[in-house]
């Protein structure tokens, strides 16, 4: 059993954050989040996309912002459970809140903070049969770790950048790398499209499109694919692959966090702007999965309310304790670690 | 009269940010402050202090902060009025305000909204007689143009950082630079200390102390100080000066717009968090000199609290539109100077 003190499921900026807050109330954080890595959004969907309204930079690419948050709490040090999905969420006896993830990985803690986002991103999946039963047998949805297709035979769909970076990417990596797409035409960025054409153009990576896939076979794992091209005389082909990878977007789902009994408006956690508190007492909401009157979806606005629910938590945890803020200019940041960040002291100095 | 959508009094980093948010949607903004540039405390108090709790910066200097927001707001292109106090305030006819500075500057808006920090920063001034008979007649409290103090005599008073910065500075440009302080000891940065040091032994600042100056003479202008040894005799000499500038720090002062029949509450304006309203329709406060339940005087609360402000005001601005908000990492950034800033496009292209 993890135990923790704020227990944030979702590690996107807003999670993060507040690892910084509560870190500066001395409270530990452990993070729980779906995808294989921290950041969210910002990681998975749009890392080299520059946002420009996070205060203080007229531009920061998405991934960057990850970076640098991840560097600010690293003196905190947060545990992560990551690539799980938290699913059920139970009260002891004594006020504590235990969550279990999808795989079974427990955590305990007095106080839970929703940082979902826009929910888990679950990946968009294709209609075809056997799907699940090929799922972590042959099948994929993300790559979490590049080295299971080493010498493999692949076939990967999609047209977009997922499928272009990943097609280019393991072409140096699997012994075979086919890419299918129900369109010629493909939507990335522009060095990516023409990096993909050239590794075509090499014989590194085998273009089928406009085409889809079909069928799956295979025994007890995934062992070919039956790939239907779009065209008058729908040719049909066999190929026989060892994995196939899916990359058809990921897209939002509150999930099961929506069976905790929450008040929900709108696919959003109802929370009181005081502390951002939902309507059960110890689990807040925090960043875009919450909604209350004005809400604004913006990586500001959480951070914002990551720091006010900090506070709160604080008195929660410890309710004889009077907490006095001090300004980080002033009193600087211990770390966990035992580092200490601190502005240079002024020196009471006689001139003689 | 200067015209503007959203009058923002207070150029700190709250306000700052308020033109951004204003910009996008299409607002124009007019900031003024009785300091005499852009940024607050951050630029007039600490500017070479680290902060460390800025969501996505890890370390940044006041100063650097200020600097990147102006650099964020630039092509939104703001109006400042800087070196005056915002004094009056009163209601037209067609609802909209006038705001009236201390130098009888006046500006008018629909929309006013106070972001003035701990309130307008007012110097600590000697209790001396005579002194407002000399106040822009060779005494100030505030150094705006260093050039003012070219081959004149200056005599500085203060024991801190100014005081000794100052000093440094002015000794390369007055005829001489006296420096008095009540104590011998300094307290500064450790540089700046031993820079006086330095200046006084090579005979360029004249240091005088323990001393203090206990009288003001001059018909029109100031002639000279008495200055009196802080030690048993109470030697006293009289030093012929030009000019004299007492350094005893800013102390914060809410100020006239206590005036203004704003709801206030230990020193601060109370708000709804629904949009960070005042109790009068079309003011607003956003950042520390607001309070509310909750309430932490951070700069990233005002950067938040700017951002809602923002959006109420456009629709008291435009009551028939409808805003609808678009993520700067999809729309871009459209500046009022005809720049626009955007995510590089992907490109759709065929793969042949």
């Amino acid at each position: 059993m993890i135990k923790t003190d704020i227990l944030i499921i979702g590690a996107g900026p807003t999670g993060l954050f507040a690892v910084f807050e509560a870190g500066l109330l001395k409270l530990k954080c452990h993070l729980i989040d779906a995808l294989p890595q921290a950041g969210g959004q910002c990681s998975e969907i749009y890392p080299k996309k520059p946002i420009y309204d996070i205060p203080g930079f007229p531009e920061v690419l998405a991934g960057d912002l990850v970076d640098n948050l991840m560097e600010q709490i690293k003196s905190f040090q947060p545990g992560f459970t990551l690539g799980e999905r938290a699913e059920t969420i139970k009260k002891l006896d004594d006020g504590t809140f235990v969550v279990t993830t999808n795989k079974g990985t427990e955590h305990n803690a007095p106080i839970v903070a929703i940082a979902g986002g826009l929910g888990s991103f679950e990946p968009r999946k294709p209609l075809l049969d056997n799907l699940s039963k090929f799922e972590d047998n042959g099948i994929a949805y993300m790559i979490k770790d590049p080295e299971v297709y080493r010498d493999k035979k692949v076939v990967i769909a999609g047209g977009g950048d997922s499928a272009l970076d990943w097609s280019i990417f393991l072409s140096d990596v699997a012994s075979q790398v086919t890419l299918v797409h129900r369109r010629n035409e493909f939507r990335g960025a522009l060095d990516s499209v023409e990096k993909v054409q050239e590794l075509k153009n090499q014989g590194k990576i085998n273009l089928i499109t406009p085409a889809e896939i079909i069928a799956l076979n295979g025994d007890d794992k995934l062992e070919s694919v039956l790939i239907r091209k779009i065209s008058d005389a729908k040719e049909e082909v066999t190929l026989e692959v060892d994995n196939f990878i899916p990359l058809f977007g990921l897209s939002p789902k509150l999930g099961p966090i929506g069976d905790w009994g929450l008040d929900i408006e709108k696919n959003a956690i109802k929370v009181d702007t005081f502390d951002y508190q939902t309507n059960i007492p110890g689990i807040y909401a925090i960043g875009d999965v919450n909604t209350y009157p004005g809400k604004l979806k913006l990586i500001l606005c959480g951070f914002h309310e990551a720091t006010l629910m900090c506070q709160s938590a604080f008195q929660k945890i410890y309710p004889d304790k009077k907490y006095v803020m001090k300004y980080t200019t002033v009193g600087g940041v211990s770390g966990f670690d035992g580092t200490k960040k601190e502005a240079p002291k002024a020196v009471i100095k006689a001139i003689e």
